[in-house]
């Protein structure tokens, strides 16, 4: 064996060890009773300690310095091991361990003080969260934007000011549609009418077949906060149920399914390595966002939900034009995570801000409430009134997950330009859609995005996907037109 | 820190990740999708990799060497640490690494081999697992015998030779019974009816909680065979369904909730060290056998269980006199899994000679065949005539389970050793079981048996419990007792 094979070998096992990390979380979130809290605490520190050991081992570092690529492929596995690599080793362990236990302990912390209104409670916490995040990503930059260092792990080869860029160049457009759109002259009713759990589920799960999501592969089942797991032949999904709303579970689902589908996606020949998974969190919204939205939103897709939510449910009369701008209803909020495709991006906008600010050090915690209440102000016009409708409403910054916002709308960003691309490609896909056939969209999506794992890197994928860079162009072109038309601008 | 924190440190993280282990097996035999088989392959074989890492780190050797015990618990913690120390660094790595892809193979072939009737193509592959094995056991021996080596991994500080000896002393009272049962004029009528499967899983749940499994640490759902998985805080159990044949899903459940309540039941503060679950498989299958069959299918619990059956289905008309012999019905079978009390051991005594038999090389897995139906002939009259009612039945051999077998009888010894010590401190248990409580029997064999977890060696925890050596008189006694008077011999 030479030193790329030795590697390779190496890093396939590190990468089984972690999908049984990754199977580990899905299991504490769907199936772990809950006095087994604790002890999955000390069973999930060991796998974490056997990984961070193998993550940096020096062997890799003279491996990396020996192995010989002989193609293309084999040049991504090396930039993707050495990302890593030269990642993990610029970290000292005693930073690792303090990130991986005040995180921890912070997410109860945040738990309490949401659930208390209490932001006090939670800031000195933030700030140690803080503290060792911006410590290690000054670790990461060595002397460069700790900011764009902590970015490369969620969204590599994009820095803050490129981000900074396209949210400037989005948020005037997307404030402006917003305020038409809210100031319409008439809006569409919600869905009024009771939708029985088991019989979501079952929809829920036939519509993750019709949209390409394979069971032998994986499975649907419940937790709290909706997730995707797992890379390779086991990817598994999770939704949720309120018996009052069914688009929670419906379109829940569909979105992890675009999550999933990338990662079942993947060309095969790449299982158990670097580049056996989505190459980024950006790039991994946009195929969650555009099976939900460009496709699950559209009229001609729920024109089929209609009808098959009529078979399955005994629900009021509507028809298929109510039912799409039911669907597409925009309301004022203050919640991220119920946000319509017109609000979302101006969330994630005003989250990207401030963490910003925080890591530059130019926002101190203790300023951080009036803050995001000062610019939500100015971007939705209305007071924050309690702190779980504001700067609490998130766990990311109690996880020390700063850098990871932006990936949401760089995710509806390139959504949007996948889109335009796949419309121009496949001109009569509404007709396909209103028969409940995705799969002209998804095997096209397949072809042009998924089945690359991480072999090229993001802006590259989507740019050879759509034959243009990504710009912002098209997903606003996009929602002002559907919003536009839906609203009667 | 000294030698001995040292080692009951590094002790915890490989507890910790063998508790992983045995969650992905239980992952996979409930929850994963099919598709994932070859992935979760490659992950257990990571993680075995490991595990084999840290159970023949020479560190450990250097730490039980330096290590000093300060009270009884540190003695016993470092008798089993350097148990399997001196176990596992006997063995060479490429040796368990060809067990581990030998009997991987092995159990597709038997399984092929079962559904085809077709002994032939099992014998080569037994062949090489059972070469592979005696190569174990006689590393494992050195010099002493093989199959005494093999025994230890399931029970230690037991002999083939011991073993035999009990078994010759049971055989012909198990027999004599055996024939006296079937020769019995009157025979109660099996259990009609319709059982349908949520509402058997319901009641499976009460029953669960009846025999004081805690659903707040483990969790119970369905398997094609059913089983108890993990030790500590997350002990999970399964059950299967059949809807006319509802007492093979209850009492599955009984008897998994016995092997879970052991490891439920182990002092908290062995939690993720060597003593921290069930010290043998005799021990456990005492556990889970005097759940089942002295507590499960005593005429008071199923008089108890007949009126819960009565309210959850609409079952025919039944008294609790022949619901209890209909539970205990005895009938020819050549099936170990589907045998009741009275023929259990006869089949586990067959499986024993055999076994001792391969491993000292005094029978080619040639001849195997013929000597199973010869033995069964003679132990239970009648001709096998077909390989999957015969030597194809089990999986054991083929996973190169050789020493387990005598386990499961030894097991129903010590249940039956138990079960007259507890009645004899508890003597009006009938009088509990009859309104469904179980507490009186299972918290003296939490307080008696459990709680020590694998502080005592297997025979000295019964010992310590009976007030008395464990023979074989107890469960004999007991058998033709209560098998006497159900078939009025």
């Amino acid at each position: 064996m030479n030193a790329y094979d030795d590697l390779i070998a190496f890093q396939r096992e590190t990468e089984a060890l972690a999908q049984i990390q990754g199977r580990l979380g899905w299991d504490q979130e769907t199936m772990m009773p809950r006095g087994a809290a604790a002890q999955r605490g000390e069973e999930m520190a060991a796998l974490e300690g056997v990984l961070h050991a193998r993550r940096t081992d020096p062997r890799l570092g003279e491996w990396l310095a020996a192995a010989e690529a002989s193609d293309d492929v084999a040049v991504a596995q090396l930039r993707e091991i050495r990302r890593s690599y030269d990642r993990n080793v610029k970290v000292p362990a005693r930073l690792a361990a303090e990130i991986a236990r005040v995180t921890s302990l912070a997410q109860g912390i945040w738990a309490e003080a949401r659930a208390n209104e209490a932001v006090a409670d939670f800031l000195p916490i933030l700030g140690e969260v803080l503290a060792l995040r911006r410590e290690e990503g000054a670790a990461l930059a060595e002397g460069g934007d700790p900011y764009d260092a902590l970015l490369q792990d969620y969204e590599p080869e994009t820095t803050g000011e490129d981000i900074a860029a396209l949210f400037d160049r989005m948020r005037p457009r997307l404030v402006a549609l917003r305020e038409r759109v809210l100031g319409a002259s008439r809006h569409p009713a919600p869905l009024s009418g009771h939708y029985p759990e088991a019989t979501q589920m079952r929809l829920s799960r036939e519509i993750a077949r019709v949209f390409g999501y394979d069971f032998t592969r994986g499975r649907l089942d419940l937790a709290v906060h909706p997730f995707s797991s797992g890379s390779g032949n086991d990817v598994r999904i999770t939704t949720r149920v309120n018996e009052h709303d069914p688009f929670n579970c419906f379109y829940s689902t569909i979105h992890e399914v675009g999550h999933a589908c990338y990662e079942l996606g993947v060309d095969p020949d790449f299982l158990l390595t670097p580049l056996g998974r989505g190459v980024s969190m950006g790039v991994h919204e946009s195929q969650s966002r555009i099976y939900e939205n460009q496709l699950g939103r559209s009229r001609a897709f729920t024109g089929w939900l209609l009808a098959r939510m009529q078979q399955a449910f005994d629900m009021p009369d509507i028809d298929a034009d109510s039912f799409y701008a039911t669907v597409n209803r925009v309301q004022p909020g203050f919640i991220r995570t119920e946000a319509d495709e017109v609000q979302y991006n101006l969330h994630i906008m005003l989250r990207f801000d401030l963490e910003r600010a925080l890591i530059a050090g130019d926002l101190s915690p203790d300023d951080l409430e009036a803050a995001w209440n000062d610019q939500f102000k100015a971007d939705f016009g209305v007071e924050v009134t309690k702190p779980s409708d504001g700067v609490l409403q998130d766990v990311h910054w109690s996880i020390g997950l700063f850098g990871y916002f932006p990936t949401y709308t760089l995710g509806n960003v390139y959504a949007g330009c996948l889109h335009q691309a796949l419309r121009d490609e496949v001109p009569d896909l509404d007709a396909a859609l209103a028969e409940g056939h995705t799969a002209p969209a998804t095997e096209w999506l397949r072809e042009n995005v998924q089945r690359h794992g991480a072999r090229l890197p993001p802006r590259e994928v989507i740019a050879q996907a759509c034959g243009f860079e990504p710009t912002e162009e098209p997903l606003l072109d996009y929602l002002e037109h559907k919003f536009g038309t839906l609203y009667r601008l």
